[in-house]
């Protein structure tokens, strides 16, 4: 049975309908064009389109945009090398990539904040699920201990943490991706009596400052930062298990990266 | 003599002239009050503020907000427990302080970037100074040479890296604070003919990424990520150096901080 683009493009936008306003869109290929293998993956980095091609995938559905910019609007980029050697990758493959940000983030619930909540074997501590946030009641462990458990689970080299690393913790607030700014995750704190907050990416000057000023006032708050990445692959991932089981026997990959960053 | 809070203002300001659009003012304190000690910090947290106030500081100057924010409007913290308890420990003691963000970047050179630099004994390496960027012709130098050098000079206990480790360094990009960006960014690699960019903070999703493809397409380029206070302080240090010469024998302190994140 022959799958189109468009098909699989109708099946990740059914849960929401056609939104008006989003950066969700197919970036390049044909919505007529016969799928023969899908790829699933955070960040369409030069790397992963160069594996997607070699395993004969013809559309790649990423969360974030090919071009350095949450609009991906390469204007600015026109004469810029690495910018024109992706582009002709893509182009000469002939590659379909599919951005999908905005409707995976609608999904009720969110798939890229369940995702990473799976992928921590916490989905029985869920006990309130905001737009931008989940609130989970865990079993007391240390901000230590917490971290290290996701460095184990989700496979990741680091994480990055403020306030005491001794502090036990129950209750804990999760916002992926760049929800980690001041005016998501400051009034959590107070409004769901959270020991901790764990977030995907935020600006430094401001959850963190106001977790440190925090800790200092000896009040019991901690913040993970994960990374935008780090926080996010796994609700992709989500998708792309999920993709296979309704596509099987289409090939659907997961295309992982390795971390953006090295601690220097 | 007496020296009046105003008179260390207007000394601060007399560079630039008085601006109309900033966030700089005196957000806390009363102008024609006799400085008794100055205090000059990147952050005013609530242990610099301790501190300030044990040390009989009366007028702090901070680069960053005081209240988790850029524009620091605390009007979303009315009732929040570690605002009030700062606000509380500030408007007891008397404190006054003086935001000195744009002005001290419009200093020529920006006096946060010069100051970095300075504290890098980078000075005789300067090729190009942008408003936002400095451009340094280094010594050949590894990017893990440059990032060790960091730690030891800044005294920092990691900066984070994207790109190659190794790769042989010898022109340099550096954007102190927020102007880590893709906007600021990207375009400097190619203008300036760039090995490494430096940079405090930014999107992880745009200068990173753009530098991780850059990398995977084989081509010389790597990005040090500093932190946002890691890259500023030095900046606020030096002026506090310059307050000391200036306003000799009023004490002057440069106020510390430990590093915001531990790596975990």
């Amino acid at each position: 049975m022959m799958i189109s683009i468009q098909q699989v493009l109708d099946y990740l936008i059914a849960p929401i309908g056609l939104l008006e306003n989003t950066v969700d869109r197919l970036e390049t290929g044909k919505p007529d064009t016969e799928v023969t293998g899908i790829g699933v993956t955070f960040m369409p980095t030069y790397h992963v389109i160069q594996q997607a091609i070699e395993l004969g995938i013809n559309l790649l559905i990423t969360h974030e945009g090919i071009y350095y910019s949450h609009q991906c609007s390469p204007e600015l980029l026109q004469n810029d090398p690495v910018y024109l050697q992706k582009r002709r990758l893509i182009e000469e493959s002939g590659i379909a990539i599919f951005r999908l940000h905005d409707y995976i983030h609608k999904y009720k619930p969110d798939m890229i904040t369940s995702g990473l909540i799976q992928a921590m074997n916490w989905e029985g501590y869920i006990e309130r699920v905001h737009p931008n946030s989940t609130i989970v009641d865990l079993p007391e462990m240390t901000v230590a201990e917490i971290a290290n458990d996701m460095k184990l689970k989700l496979r990741i080299p680091y994480v990055r943490i403020v306030g005491d690393r001794l502090l036990s913790c129950k209750r804990a607030g999760i916002l992926v991706g760049y929800r980690g700014g001041g005016t998501n995750v400051i009034p959590l704190f107070t409004a769901e009596n959270l020991d901790v907050v764990i977030v995907g990416e935020g600006p430094e000057w401001e959850a963190p400052e106001y977790v440190r000023d925090a800790a200092q006032q000896g009040r019991q708050t901690a913040l993970i930062v994960m990374g935008h990445a780090e926080s996010e692959a796994p609700g992709m991932r989500a998708l792309a298990k999920q993709l296979q089981a309704v596509y099987h026997p289409l090939p659907v990959h997961f295309m992982e990266e390795r971390p953006l960053f090295q601690i220097g």
